[in-house]
């Protein structure tokens, strides 16, 4: 398998352009009948239409066809990394999704709050869904744990869902789950799964243990699960692999995490699109690559909603012209997968891709949408090969080979 | 990685037929202006349109999305040899641009003619430019080096550029540049970059010796540097991997290298188009695969002369007729990269390809072009994957499995 990063490596050259990702979650769609519209179709995006006029479009594969991509394998496809090489463990998500700045020597491990009874059987593995509060009560009064050699950091997540860390030397991160997936029965023990990692299984049998002590008498989530039990992979650096000084602009902590996982600078982008674009501006003379972040056509489309994500879609054209005015030398609109409002869930539908360069070839293309993608000069291709394509348009890649 | 030879070796059959390509380097533009026309949608191409609308369209991938090759590896890739697997060093390269029949125990290496001061630093890397005429003076003096063990060949380049070339038993090709990439530094030793090129290192030494002996007179170009040692890769010949005996009719000494690199029979292609049709008539019954190379679309790309493009691309239509005389079973016309005249430079653009036989499914094509290739029937493809389809068509492959 060609790892885009041998190319980029060795190619990579620094001739002063901006390249600008306008990433709206989800973006890609489905018609509300067969021959009909999809959302992005029925947006009125006079921005995106123009930027396609002069641009080349696609459809990019998130991971492979037939593959519907979660978060982490959708953007790392989206920044060059093969998702298939590059796996974020569970835990690791649950903990960038919280803005948790992991370290090298972390496991992350995402905690479920859980009911027991009396003979330690789970009854119910989600604790009959506690509200967000008293999950923030809990973790918190986990958080208070000691264990001698490691530090240990429990944050609140949404509902049941806790983020468990330990810090500390020689943490291995292949340990296996302890929920048993089924209720009526025990727990599972924190099992080491290969060498290295006795001592994370050790450190987390103590924490059980101490957890249990500490949550005994708060049913029904008296009890936890451990699952995704995982470190931080081994990511090369954005300005190592590309030679780009990368800024993050994104509004949800999950996207910043990932883009923290690279090595992208994370840049304040406030709380709207108007916020994020001034950031931009801001931000414009010291990267030579942004990455902004547009959530809700993502959570419209899993809502169900298609008049709102149409909506959220047409609020992102009207930013375009703020991105247009910084004229930077490569713009990429795109999604790091699909959200079909009528399947209210990612999927594996190639998603709707747009390059505008000086140097694009000319498609035909007049607008903006899943029909012209798929009769677009890029064709269909990986996720993984856009940020080679941007960078060629960039003029930041040498020639291969003489 | 699938290797296309995993299935070419078990798979080829001789049933007679004959496969032409026809190989316009650099084939593939862009438009003056959004919108507009490229170099070959604007030349009028009657016989090349004609065998469109016979034949299957596509557009080619060199290497990866948005890699543009040089010519090697994009040579490689038509011949089907994967431009990734298969590396050829820029001494190699040179040694093969010059006509030198590299053979598998010869290292080959690019000299540069430089300047250097009584501290023996560099004070310019390339001798002030010197002529080729007075470069071919120099290059013949220290074709007189004479290094016990090993013979020395040293052949003239372009200007300052020179081919030296070390023959002999156990010699290495990973021996690094002596060239600092930098003035008022001394040049770098040869030094062996891994075990078996010691020998290699030494024999570069006492070459570098000497010729500092031979040149102290001659400033500016007293001293040169030795830049790309490396030696042939190992590359399985075309009659194995094809079964087919291939006859190369190129012009340029480069094009000549790389066929002869791939084990393809070198015919004289005299000087110009028509010469090189009546070689493919002459040489028809004694081979199955021809390769001819048209460099001019490249040339004329890179001197930025749109109308020179279209001018060129127009000279190659009128010698169609005498492909399609011959009757061949398969005709190919595709180039080995994009060399848009606009950008004055190879590219990453997919390459516009035909492929014509009596076996092509129609895609309703009405004349050869980008915009045409980008709708037609063989999609975008991996350059690599050209020959599967052209011996496919050719009736040479066998089914694959039972």
């Amino acid at each position: 398998m060609t790892d885009p990063h041998d190319f980029t490596r060795r190619l990579q050259k620094d001739n002063g352009s901006k390249i600008v990702f306008v990433i709206a979650d989800g973006l890609g769609g489905l018609p509300q009948a067969p021959g009909g519209k999809t959302e992005l179709e029925t947006a009125i995006t006079p921005n995106l239409d123009a930027l396609a006029r002069r641009g080349t479009l696609g459809l990019s594969i998130p991971v492979l066809p037939g593959i519907a991509p979660g978060s982490g394998p959708g953007h790392l496809g989206l920044f060059g990394y093969d998702p298939v090489k590059y796996e974020i463990g569970r835990g690791v998500l649950e903990a960038l999704g919280i803005d948790f700045a992991l370290g090298p020597n972390d496991v992350a491990i995402r905690g479920n709050f859980c009911t027991i009874d009396e003979e330690e059987k789970i009854t119910d593995r989600r604790a009959g869904r506690i509200s967000s509060e008293i999950g923030a009560q809990l973790s918190a009064k986990l958080n208070q744990i000691r264990i001698p050699g490691v530090e240990v950091f429990v944050r609140a997540g949404e509902g049941h869902r806790t983020v468990v860390i330990f810090r500390g030397p020689d943490l291995g991160g292949d340990v296996q789950d302890t929920d048993p997936q089924a209720t009526g029965v025990p727990a599972l023990e924190p099992l080491a799964r290969s060498d290295g990692s006795e001592k994370t299984a050790s450190i987390a049998q103590q924490f059980l243990s101490q957890a249990k002590d500490l949550l005994k008498d708060d049913a029904p989530a008296n009890f936890l699960t451990l699952r995704g039990i995982d470190k931080l992979p081994h990511i090369p650096p954005f300005s190592e692999v590309y030679g780009m000084r990368a800024g993050a602009i994104a509004v949800y902590p999950m996207y910043r995490g990932l883009a923290r996982l690279v090595g992208m600078n994370i840049l304040d982008a406030g709380h709207t699109l108007d916020e994020q674009m001034s950031q931009l501006e801001a931000a414009w003379n010291d990267h030579d690559f942004f990455f902004i972040h547009w959530k809700y056509t993502d959570s419209s489309g899993e809502d169900g909603n298609f008049s709102l994500k149409v909506q959220r879609t047409e609020e992102l054209d009207a930013a375009i012209p703020r991105v247009t005015a910084l004229n930077p030398t490569v713009i990429v609109v795109t999604g790091d997968h699909s959200t079909p409002s009528t399947m209210k869930s990612h999927s594996w539908h190639p998603v709707p891709t747009l390059i505008a360069a000086e140097t694009c070839r000319f498609d035909g293309s007049t607008g903006f949408g899943e029909s012209h993608c798929l009769r677009g000069g890029l064709g269909q291709f990986e996720a993984k090969h856009l940020m080679l394509l941007a960078m060629a348009h960039a003029g930041r890649l040498e020639k291969y080979g003489a």
